[in-house]
């Protein structure tokens, strides 16, 4: 009987740490609403497209990373670009480096702070996504999907880089 | 006689395309002065650390990249960085993107132009280059080896970053 007390205590204490397991591991395995896109594994190992700086609202760094299909597209100019390409923007908050401005004895170096506006992407599916371009966008928010709503604004600011397939940036040699 | 006028003036007119694609591959080949480092091969293909700003006399974009020992040592917090570490600053220009100001309806992006400075590599080996910290340090302009005026001044820049094993940049996760 006191076997039993134990075990039943001991599964009590455990229990909601499994469930939060679980839950961690649902909000990574979640897709997109519309497009249906989950995070792609290994993303920040992909290679590097360009590094670009927004002002403004988004006041941030960001690399673009490409997916292997991606990089030999943007490589040989391929366009439109192939299904099974997937370009991931990431940014980071654009914060002033005393450290490196100490070293250079004015204020004038600008590094990546936190993560910022989660991770998107675009993956070209041109019959899956023919009425968006052939694009699908999605983006995450510390795994979590973004809404319908800012999802729906994604492709019509895509649509003046029509003559690029719809992607804005270009490869950095 | 025809034929050896033929065959002469044939050796004359190649041989300056000959020269000078022996002379691109031996400046791709070239060692650094002082540190004696050559250009590492496949290094555009590198992950990613982080991406950096500087204004200034500079006034540049960069992407820092890492060989597979430098982003093992980065994500884990590995200090000092092992031996066979290489890290790459890349910087390109500093650009406004008309295209992409037209989509936000402001000035406010900047992207990657014209690559600037050369590419520069520092590679740890902590016995060859024990009295610059551990670190060799190169920078090729079009495969061409800065010279020993220009890679002098490094170490001495990198001296205040002691902490962090005289590397700058942190791991942008």
């Amino acid at each position: 009987m006191r076997q039993i007390f134990a075990f039943v205590m001991a599964a009590i204490a455990v229990c909601p740490i499994v469930l939060m397991a679980f839950a961690a591991s649902r909000t990574e395995d979640e897709a997109t609403p519309i497009f249906g896109i989950k995070m792609p594994p290994g993303y920040r190992d992909w290679r590097l497209i360009s590094v670009a700086h927004e002002e403004g609202d988004l006041n941030d760094l960001r690399a673009i990373l490409g997916n292997d299909i991606a990089i030999k597209a943007f490589r040989e100019g391929v366009l439109p670009f192939p299904d099974g390409t997937i370009i991931a923007p990431i940014a980071w908050s654009y914060v002033p480096s005393e450290e490196n401005d100490k070293v250079f004895g004015r204020a004038q170096s600008f590094v990546a702070g936190a993560p910022k506006e989660g991770v998107q992407f675009m993956v070209k599916d041109s019959r899956k996504y023919a009425s968006t371009g052939g694009w699908g966008f999605a983006q995450f928010f510390d795994g979590k999907p973004a809404d319908e709503a800012t999802l729906n604004t994604c492709f019509s600011c895509h649509e003046p880089a029509k003559a690029h397939d719809f992607v804005f940036t270009h490869y950095a040699p």
